[in-house]
């Protein structure tokens, strides 16, 4: 494993090497090279579906794993996308003059090597490596053993560019077989790896957070909330709902808590509920829903769960102060929205939660790379430093100040 | 230690309900209960002294503990600077309408709870402090036993200014009489702290890194490096080599290693050697520049020593790429500067090398929160992640997102 990933940390030199222009090229042939190996990636796919299936993995996890002709088409606009953002390797970020006149400029540059763990989306594969040779750093790949069919097929494109453009390999390292024993020492590569990013269940998250000797980039659960104002556009309020819930369950950035205004209860909440159950949600309620609706009453273990399914707690509070501190409690500071028309109340709901990504009157699932315009994205970051929400090509590149001089010396 | 990091965590709330007009006039009165107090400060840190005098440590570590009229002067001018700077939080750091008519905001918010881990400086108690105030952070501070009676004396002042204020003291909380078996628990509190930022030895920096369950901003050793080219004016070169050296031998910006171009080596090293050796320095040299002057034969461990003290190591290289290649090697990634008047070569170096600050002309000394400009700082960081180099507020704020939507589902 040394060698490998010493091999990754000196191949990054040679992205430093390469144009803009060479940089997107790579990125637009690998595009071209999975259109052409359509065939090849998806029966890979299939073949890991059918484990996934034998091994009884959960609806979210197949969700996840699946490729189809319109995924695939995404993982390649995806990497068009990617391809033509601006570079983000030399950008002064900041610059200025000092007390002795020294000229300062803050230049945005490489982390370096970037690992990222992760589980069944193969997406991540492609989107990852071409974030990284957009900005040239090195990664090291190691996704999950349910998806090493797809993901090979997928390196095995990006390789074969690589090689076209005689680029050494190393700088999109893929670990293959890798048992846990394995990432248990992989993460403690402080020489070889700057940062490690895993994205997956909350125990892979947490192993690593607890076990890593290198920094730490968390792509961890997401129990988002929607808070329906008394003053909402009811119908607005219940498109927002539907979509944050159903659109794509299995993501983090679904909702799943729904906080009610008790004012309004007794008219949106059977709406709600009838939509919600047609649909083929199961509803966890508060006493208050359940005098309404036909539903499971929600225990503290469900406010505090990300279903990350067609499941959802709903929640009569009796105004803005209650909604936000349920979300203080239970949230896990990813995405929540508010569902008004109160300008004070909106303020408030910004400004005092502390979540990563705070809606007004606009679904959850928006907490996205691409949908920020970030044109992709590495992972969404729970952490509080260095990278926080959805998060792409900015942060993958850290800094260097360049200072000019004449002469100065510190007095 | 779970109840007093409860409070800390728990009080922060009150310093973002604090306009910028009342944190300014709050860090002022600090400033000026300081003044008031000067005498008793500076008998406290005698009692330090004596007792470090006493245990024999190490001269950088004296040197560091001491303060005077002048240390305290700065201190207190440092606390004046801060009160002024601009208010960090609530800066929108970047705006923007994505595809859907989102309009997104990022918006600068604090950390939350920064704790710094430090040895004898009593400055970084006040500076430290002041910073997290200003940028509505709470803190816990653990500096060394060698420096309790001086730290104690200042938060004393700060803590009475807090009371006055009505403002819980808990804000700034100091932990006294801390065993190493108490900072072992301490660096696993994530539940509490959101950063822990280390400042002291290797050993130290080391323990938390690999340790903490807590994002860590390392401030590790400076092994910083002058090359001085052929084409260098040679007199300023000499200027910047003295000062890199003696101006706080005990800095981690202070200069370890002068690399000398082969073509200048019989007229500069001479010169050096009279100048450093006339100020009591002690010199390693290489082979050939023990030819030229009395001097101990440097080992790769002289290369790799960040000394903190009265001595250099000398190398003569051929060329640009050996000095490069010595930094590569030998470096900490800290600061390095050239001291050249070739255009080509002075590129090479500011963008071939990863440091965090790198310098054309110039001493490192002045790889400093205060020399850049930030008013003050709370370290260096040698992270490549979140903050690199000396940083001060920018560094102690994260991000939140506000978008504001009507109505907006994903597709």
């Amino acid at each position: 494993m040394i060698n490998l990933l010493l091999k990754t940390k000196n191949s990054q030199k040679e992205l430093l090497n390469l144009t803009p222009e060479k940089k997107e090229s790579l990125i637009l042939d690998i595009a071209d090279e999975i259109e052409l190996k359509k065939t090849e990636i998806l029966k890979a796919n299939l073949k890991d579906i059918e484990f996934a299936k034998s091994k009884n993995l959960s609806f979210a996890m197949i969700e996840r794993l699946k490729l189809d002709d319109k995924k695939l088409g995404s993982i390649i606009s995806s990497l068009r996308q990617t391809a033509v953002l601006k570079d983000p390797v030399g950008r002064v970020i900041d610059g200025w003059v000092n007390h002795a006149g020294l000229k300062f400029q803050k230049v945005a540059i490489p982390i370096g090597v970037v690992c990222v763990i992760y589980e069944s989306r193969p997406n991540v594969t492609t989107e990852v490596a071409g974030l990284c040779l957009k900005s040239a750093n090195s990664c090291v790949l190691k996704g999950g053993s349910e998806s090493v069919n797809s993901n090979l097929a997928l390196i095995s494109c990006i390789h074969s560019v690589l090689e076209k453009y005689e680029i050494d390999k190393s700088v999109v390292t893929y670990l293959a077989n890798f048992s846990h024993e394995d990432t248990a020492k992989l993460i403690k590569f402080d020489k070889f790896i700057d940062v490690i990013i895993p994205r997956g269940g909350s125990n892979l998250v947490k192993f690593i957070s607890e076990n890593s000797t290198i920094p730490v980039i968390k792509h961890d659960k997401g129990v988002c909330h929607i808070f329906v104002d008394k003053s909402a556009k009811q119908e607005n309020a219940l498109k927002i709902c539907q979509n944050a819930k159903f659109q794509k369950p299995s993501a983090c950035n679904a909702v799943e808590t729904i906080l009610v205004h008790s004012d309004i209860a007794n008219e949106f909440v059977p709406n709600l509920g009838a939509k919600f159950q047609s649909l083929g949600a199961k509803i966890y309620g508060c006493q208050k829903v359940a005098e309404i609706l036909k539903c499971e009453i929600a225990t503290n273990e469900n406010y505090e769960n990300e279903y990350l399914d067609l499941a959802v707690n709903v929640k009569i509070v009796k105004d803005l102060d209650e909604a936000l501190e349920h979300i203080k409690h239970f949230g896990s500071d990813h995405s929540e929205a508010i569902i008004s028309e109160d300008f004070s109340n909106i303020e408030r709901f910004l400004n005092e939660l502390d979540s990563a990504c705070l809606y007004a009157n606009a679904s959850t699932r928006f907490s996205d790379g691409y949908e920020f315009g970030f044109g992709a994205e590495v992972g969404i970051s729970t952490n509080r430093l260095h990278a926080r929400g959805p998060f792409g090509l900015e942060g993958l590149t850290t800094y260097k100040y360049k200072i000019i001089g004449n002469g100065q010396i510190r007095e």
